[in-house]
């Protein structure tokens, strides 16, 4: 029809009146009115009104009138202003409207099984099978767009700091440590698979080991886990190496770029350097490795104070090497109930705590259930490190340490959130360092890496790995951001056998580790240099910065929590001539569709 | 050691002298010479040399004499000028060199299995092995750096134009069309499977659905096919897709992108528009569709000429249908010996021709085995459509036509090869357009699509869809550089009822359309937009530039013709656990190992 360049809706102004202009797009919306016909007009920059009036075109007004929600139109019109009480602030082509003199059904539209609109109350698995529908909303575009701009800044900083970005194989070697791996049948080598890599680790330091310097990748990772709702099967991360730096360095060199990430596409000036604390120092203050510091309500240590309590929770879990602490909930001992406590009691015990003891302030006294039990001197030093006044709800754990933390910071969450302590429009980051580097499993009873195996010990906890290999501290940090956990890094060891005294400590038999990982355990002697790096995840990332709740508002095409994607409907059963070519059969317990 | 920051090796100029420095890198050669020891020291950034000297420290001399090749150092020092005699122009810090004060061996290195050098003889299986030796080469890592700064480029443009990044899943459903799928087995859905995806082609026609308009992504790729040299299991392409736009736009907007890349990357102005040639036309004219412009020795076509010959090879091959041609190799008669077209005749043969008949002229006259054949007007019409000369040599091949574009267009390249005919410096692109819409494939007695299934048409060919499919040309484009394939593209089929009638030329019926494809098809009622956009494969564009003629040499780590990883060791098998969680199991006769 047109033959001028088409304009976008959402870009016209008062500046345009009087022009001509092609549009295509959806509509979003159809009135009729009075004998004319108002379409909101969509694509994807925005809205704008246009008008088919019978004095300007009467086959235009026809078209106009088979023309329903979701057809794709292409329309040549005027620019016009908006009469006084017609303009509508709340879009920003509102001053204006189109008023049309041709109109083209591009193509039509079934109706939607869902309004296209920000709010949307419908099922999100509905949303999920008709995802391209579900991306028609503008909020949802919104947070792609973010995610561009996001990546584009990230990838901008890092080529402007001399890093090159390299793609690290997606069929690689399945190494059973860690999570589960996706595997993949090789067809030219019978009865072996590739695995699909749960992150770059191993390659990225072997670009190290290259003598690349300073590597990054956008890179998918994969883990066959099951799924909670900020996990998807397949992920973004975004993943740094580099050569010769500290920890200090990489994680400046972290900082600055988040700082270049939130002033592009937050406007949001971020004050460097950022927060650090130790990993003990976030596990006694906040109960939490990822500490939220939006608001208090910190943990409060009475041990030493209860250690020889009458009340005989009190003073044994310490006695059995464990801890007593609580929470100060300010003001709120009037508006917590016995019920309401007893809530808070089975939200506890879900993280193992046997029970949730409580006072409250009145006056000068403690009250409650357990006040008789207590001495007038274990009342003054929990009032005094508790900071406790009149009408304050004070809430204890005592178990085992990591009972205590879990319970209470998981509690600390949930009444800040109950109690509205949280600014949602602060974006607090925070550096945890000092990890430990190993963790006892008590069901396996060995040592697991808590972070991963190639993590450098601290130099002067190194002598404890074959001593006391859970006080050995790691060089890493984890970055957290508002309770979330963006990501962390570390040093790695670049030494044949200082990681070979890792897998030790880990239980690997020099064999085992020569299976696994020999190609990094030679790699290693050939001239490795010191290095280190980090991996953020991106999908939380923007998460994050969207202001969403569910990891999978920012991914495309996400999957369910039992991992399919009710688009596609993948997995699905494949041919049986496929798996003949690759030499497996399917269990014949399962032979029928599940 | 040092407290000042490194300075890197390569950026070391006349400038620096009298500068104390802090190095670090590796070792690429030790020299002992009159008392001193001479080091190249090699970073990221190039190699310098530094001189250890008992005036300056009998300390760091000493410990140089332990330092091996591929060590890793620290050393401090002072740039010094070097004398008249020893500056080396061949390396741009020849000029200077730094005498050493302190030296620390960060890491040692065993004896590598090859040296690190430029240009090396060493079997490509060893090398892929110690893939992080190999790496270090510095022709290699420049051209991982010309991948970094060319995906920057385009990244750049397309965020330039308006495009967003967006990632497309890579667990996906499997669709029996077109090249063998890598299968991932799901844990949670027993007996069904993933596949990874060929390209996000599904995937970025439901985001022009979407709404968003303009796509694009660095995407992975797979395809389990059978390896030449130029394919990997696992490729990169630049995939981009755009609504509302014409396959000329299109076309405008991809090779204003590649002037970017040429220019950016490596400094070479293109010319706009870039040529553009029809199907037909390139394989009338050199037997390909994909040819290399930068030479002529085109296809001459002589079957009106030689229908009615009494050498019957000709006669016959027109009346069959098919064709006689010809390629005039200039003034090179004389240098090829009947032993010489014997072996030309062999390389056709692989091409399917039957023969290859050849004249040589001389003087007047034509001359060869074939000439008593020719009638005085068949001479007289060859000699001037081949615009003959004498000492000319002309090779015909008279056969089905495929046969004589695939022996002849493949004889074309052999002999520019041979006879030095190609300017190495020359870019040529090409637009190739007015592609076929359906093969048809003799074995299965059907049509199938010569890109995919989902490309448009052209207009005026669409009533032959049903009646006349072998010449239904479609809307498609594919962007050649120097005789490869760099990409292509289509408008795609917008309107379901198109896409209906198209699966039904390809032999699909409705319910095999709707098993494998049915989501689109229902996508496409619900207001798709006209949309099409290109590929362009990402592994191949960085070969070209960077003057490789291997596409392993493009990747950081290629697998080898057998699809391994011979770093990693991948596939490899996996623990009878994984596959029992898979509810897989092997096939009894590959239960042991291939």
């Amino acid at each position: 029809m047109a033959s001028e360049a088409r304009r976008l809706a959402g870009s016209l102004r008062t500046d345009h009146i009087d022009e001509e202009v092609v549009l295509k797009g959806w509509v979003q919306k159809r009135r009729d009115l009075g004998g004319l016909i108002f379409i909101d007009l969509r694509d994807k920059s925005g809205i704008v009104q246009i008008v088919f009036n019978p004095d300007v075109s009467k086959e235009a007004l026809r078209t106009a009138e088979s023309v329903r929600s979701e057809y794709v139109v292409e329309v040549r019109g005027q620019v016009v202003k908006r009469e006084g009480s017609t303009v509508n602030n709340l879009i920003k082509t509102g001053e204006i409207e189109v008023l049309v003199s041709d109109l083209e059904i591009i193509n039509k539209s079934k109706n939607p099984p869902f309004l296209i609109q920000d709010e949307t109350d419908v099922s999100e698995d509905l949303r999920l099978k008709y995802r391209y529908l579900d991306l028609r909303r503008s909020t949802v575009q919104e947070t792609f767009k973010l995610r561009h701009r996001t990546t584009q800044v990230i990838r901008n900083f890092l080529n402007d700091n001399d890093f090159l970005e390299m793609e690290t194989p997606i069929l690689t070697k399945s190494t059973p440590e860690g999570a589960r791996d996706y595997l993949v049948p090789s067809r030219v080598h019978a009865g072996e698979f590739y695995a699909l890599p749960q992150s770059p680790q191993l390659f990225k330091q072997l670009i190290m080991v290259s003598g690349f310097e300073k590597y990054f990748q956008i890179a998918r990772c994969f883990r066959d886990e099951d799924l909670r709702a900020d996990r998807q099967p397949e992920f973004t991360q975004v993943d740094i190496e580099t050569s010769f730096m500290t920890s200090d360095e990489i994680m400046d060199m972290t900082e600055n770029m988040m700082q270049k990430v939130m002033k592009e596409v937050k406007e949001i000036e971020l004050t460097l350097p950022l927060p650090r604390m130790k990993y003990q120092e976030a596990m006694d203050r906040y109960g939490s490795d990822k500490p939220d510091t939006r608001f208090a309500l910190e943990l409060i240590h009475i041990s030493d104070s209860v250690k020889d309590s009458s009340f005989k929770v009190f003073q044994s879990a310490v006695e059995n090497g464990g801890k007593v602490a609580l929470l100060n909930v300010k003001n709120q001992a009037a508006n917590y109930s016995r019920k309401d406590i007893d809530k808070l009691t089975d939200f506890v015990k879900v993280y193992g705590a046997k029970g949730l003891a409580w006072l409250k302030v009145e006056g000068d006294e403690l009250k409650g259930p357990i006040s008789k039990f207590l001495s007038e001197e274990e009342v003054v030093a929990i009032k005094n490190k508790a900071d406790a006044s009149d009408g304050d709800l004070l809430l204890f754990v005592a178990d085992k340490s990591s009972v205590v933390y879990d319970s209470l910071g998981a509690l600390r969450q949930k009444l800040a959130k109950e109690l509205n302590l949280i600014d949602e429009n602060k974006f607090n980051f925070l550096w945890v360092t000092d990890w430990p580097l190993l963790e006892y499993d008590e069901d396996t009873e060995r040592y697991s890496a808590a972070h991963h195996p190639f993590t450098m010990p601290m130099d002067e906890d190194v002598s404890k790995l074959s001593t006391d290999p859970g006080n050995v501290r790691a060089k890493a940090y984890d970055l957290v951001l508002n309770g979330y956990e963006l990501g962390g890094g570390s040093l790695r060891i670049y030494q044949r056998e200082q990681q070979d005294k890792m897998f030790a400590a880990l239980g690997f038999t020099p064999e085992e580790a020569e299976e696994q990982f020999g190609f990094l355990l030679e790699a290693l002697e050939y001239g490795a240099p010191p290095h280190g790096g980090i991996a953020l995840g991106l999908d939380r990332v923007i998460m994050l910065l969207a202001g969403r709740s569910n990891m999978r508002d920012t991914i495309l095409f996400p999957k369910t929590a039992s991992a399919a994607d009710l688009l596609t409907d993948a997995p699905s059963e494949v041919a049986a001539k496929q798996l003949d070519e690759l030499s497996i059969q399917l269990n014949k317990k399962n032979d029928q569709k599940s």
